[in-house]
């Protein structure tokens, strides 16, 4: 199954995706969020759409598509979980995951503007494969992780460098800013995809091909990444989990290329659809 | 005005704190969430309990003691924001504030057990001043920073050192584990608190006073804090903003002292109650 949510922010609206055309769920009667999840909703949601099929609306393509699921309780995120991303960094790889949390309030549609912050210089992009989790998980193994799991998304993680890196603090000053978490557009189930460990990923700015990889080359595999962050705090129905992303963002280039106002972000990977961003100057909301 | 919840976890009641007295305002009708703030609740409820003062019923010695406000969005945490808790963990003095985030998760009553993690040999204690923030907060200037502020809150910012420090990540690792973050016993708004820059917190570890500081001594203060963070995610009614902690901790001590099972921690904030915590071992839930 493949789960949207679209319409006005503050005003989303649940949908499905079927054979690559969206259809409203509204009357299904539950948001995409904790308790839906938490309640065995991916499991209803599928028996709703078998027994409405025939009387399903298609969502008109002017519609915005929101995140496929509500603001969930937390964004964890890993870091230099690609070998050729953690190079181009300057990093050395990493022993065990790496962790950081992107604040809730980042979460924005798929292809929603990416406003760059106020006093920033260094915004930059980072395609990634995220998880959505489907039930608590609190010290789970590894054998186990594929039962907490909802599905998958598209995810850029976009971030400050120079909050990031420079201005004194960890990772999350960098990466929770305003529309920094694009996601979607669809949450698509384990069934939907292909081989999980051989997904395609890819970014482009202005068109031109940034990043090129593929799940293949992630360091910690999916089951690994639901076990460990479980290790030091517990999942909850709803939180996604960002696997981190492979070489070409802006920061490896020598000299490094951030985004600016007027540039188009677009990105995708395999069985998760794609999206689009504009990049915007700073504007008081 | 204070405010306090009560009741076991998931089933909490709201109340408020009256000459020393918990009575019980659940038919006020509103959990002390992020809709309650948004809402202008403060006022609300500060009406509610004028019009309602002879009614009220007290609350039960027995009852146990939630955290005073619901689950928020996020939970942020200044680092080494006292020159002498910078100097005993062997860190500079920061030239901006540390921020780094606690996964909401941990977020328990003030005297409920602290559970050391499993595989966890270096849990320590933090105790810290905490804001609440009361209305949507993005892009503030430091002399606009109480205007979004609800009240204030005593906060033990329980942390796990190994996987703070030394298990390749952002501290966010060792900062959110199950039990790490009692908040409580009241969210006190600033007309019950004498001046916010000379109230004086202290910890106890088996009786033993370990930590006795005043926020006279925070390099980065309370107003100046919220304007900070709020240039780098946006704060939403509800959040919490933990200050940091005084000198005292276990890290600091030479050779470091942890917390182990059958410890009981003890600490306080003037205005702001006191908190006792069990210590107990990992149990699966």
């Amino acid at each position: 199954m493949k789960l949207i949510r679209y319409g006005q922010p503050g005003q989303e609206r649940t949908g499905v995706q079927l054979d690559g055309v969206n259809y409203d769920t509204s009357a299904f009667g539950s948001d995409y969020n904790e308790q839906f999840f938490e309640r065995g909703g991916l499991a209803s949601l599928e028996a709703y759409v078998a027994a409405h099929r025939q009387e399903l609306q298609t969502i008109g393509d002017d519609e915005r598509l929101a995140s496929p699921i509500a603001r969930p309780s937390k964004i964890v995120c890993i870091g230099l979980n690609y070998a050729d991303h953690a190079k181009e960094t300057g990093a050395a790889l990493p022993p065990e995951p790496v962790i950081f949390m992107k604040s809730t309030t980042s979460l924005t549609g798929p292809n929603d503007n990416i406003m760059i912050p106020k006093n920033s210089v260094k915004t930059d992009w980072e395609v990634e494969l995220a998880i959505v989790i489907g039930k608590k998980a609190s010290y789970i193994e590894e054998a186990e992780a594929n039962d907490y799991i909802a599905g998958y998304v598209l995810h850029n993680d976009v971030s400050e460098r120079e909050f990031q890196l420079e201005r004194n603090g960890t990772w999350d000053k960098g990466k929770g800013c305003d529309t920094f978490a694009p996601l979607g557009p669809v949450l698509a189930t384990a069934d939907e995809l292909g081989d999980l460990d051989n997904l395609r990923l890819w970014l482009t700015v202005n068109g031109k091909k940034m990043q090129d990889g593929t799940t293949a080359n992630l360091i910690f595999k999916i089951p690994y990444l639901v076990s460990y962050v479980s290790q030091f705090m517990t999942l909850l129905p709803g939180d996604v989990i960002s696997t981190g992303t492979p070489a070409g963002v802006g920061l490896g280039f020598n000299p490094p290329v951030y985004l600016k106002p007027g540039d188009v972000v677009e990105l995708g990977i395999d069985g998760l659809g794609t999206q689009k961003q504009q990049v915007v100057a700073y504007t008081k909301s």
